[in-house]
């Protein structure tokens, strides 16, 4: 590749890199506003969160085509290759946590609007704190290409995983007590189960990070091996 | 490319497609598998859903590698890299259908030790049966590129989640009737939730043959947009 050809190239590259980064900033924020809108009863937010969806499926297309521009004029290399692949991928997750911030938000609404649930909002807005933290975790390591700090994101939904459990378990628990609120309750629930999907999309584009970092698919490894996988690399 | 090349990338494009396409019945068998093992509350079927969810992970990472190969030795034109693209995106959702197939045979197997759920059953029977047809028409569609095929899946989609939505309320109803149960109504209400969500990516998958024969996304677009954009393209 001449000068010329590589240059255009690595500017193309960073330009998609910012684009992934803002889109995942925007996702963060919907999850953020999307939980607001629930613990304030705020039926306003909830459907400005909606509306806002839009933007985030606009970036994801915006991306596509970019990706897709990339590979046919610009021909990368075999390690740049598989970053381009992995923001392919890594974009579906931030339209997927996108959409499970509006199904948060339509939930929000739906309370707002019947009334709220006896409890559970201490522990929605607990998992969404954490969650977006992992968010931004993911997305410094993808800015950083840091296989460590993508190992730290993996660790972290472990965690939040272990949380939702018991929160789900304590909301079980007032069910069983008092039935009379059992949509509401439900509707909460969902949205403690979107907080952990969202943590698993996190958790994906951690992966991706590894991957793109290693050369080596982590998924569906254990946590040891993962680290082993980080520290090879590292020593070559 | 002479012809040499091109005939390597047909015979190479084609074997991943194969491998698309295998690994998409595995998924749907997948699902078949757990539904059954929770109807028949059979423990050890569950249990063989979840150890055979490391191959379809295994046809995931083996596919990714082929299209990163694919794509590096092959250069392949645009519309052969939508292709592939589209493959590359629609293998996670194939992995996906999996997770949640063992995510079904895990609450299959816990409702097998901790005692059935007293309703439920029927309807995750009928939802299964209804996703499965969607992933098999998906699958057919991306074999065939058959955009109209795809929007066919599209629309099935609405339908299944008209019927989930309607499911998850007479189970609210019967909790509100008998609290007693409230884990295990729980653990139906997952298993119908996680069978919208196998829905949700074959829908994922059909919007991947549209926009592969089309040039166009149709994701986020109004079922009247998709129809549009696929009569556009054949009248060209």
């Amino acid at each position: 590749m001449d000068k010329h050809t590589s240059k255009a190239f690595d500017e193309e590259l960073s330009n998609a890199i910012n684009l992934f980064l803002k889109m995942g900033e925007m996702a963060a924020k919907q999850v953020e506003k999307a939980v607001q809108a629930l613990t304030d009863v705020n039926e306003q937010q909830a459907e400005e969160v909606i509306i806002a969806d839009n933007q985030i499926n606009q970036y994801e297309r915006e991306l596509d085509e970019r990706v897709l521009q990339l590979v046919i004029k610009r021909q990368p290399a075999a390690s740049d290759l598989r970053l381009v692949m992995a923001m392919s991928k890594g974009v579906v997750d931030l339209e997927r946590i996108g959409d499970e911030a509006s199904k948060i938000a339509r939930m929000a609404k739906d309370l707002a609007s019947q009334g709220s649930a006896p409890t559970g909002y201490s522990e929605a807005q607990h998992l969404s704190n954490q969650v977006r933290l992992m968010i931004y975790e993911a997305l410094e390591a993808f800015r950083k290409f840091d296989a460590e700090k993508a190992l730290n994101v993996i660790q972290h939904d472990s965690a939040i995983n272990r949380e939702y459990q018991s929160a789900i378990r304590s909301l079980m628990t007032y069910i069983m007590e008092d039935s009379r609120y059992v949509s509401r309750m439900l509707s909460v629930m969902w949205i403690l189960r979107a907080l952990e999907r969202i943590g698993d999309h996190a958790k994906n584009i951690a992966e991706l990070v590894i991957y793109t970092a290693s050369g080596t698919d982590v998924k569906h490894t254990s946590y040891d091996e993962m680290e082993k996988t980080i520290l090879n690399t590292q020593s070559h």
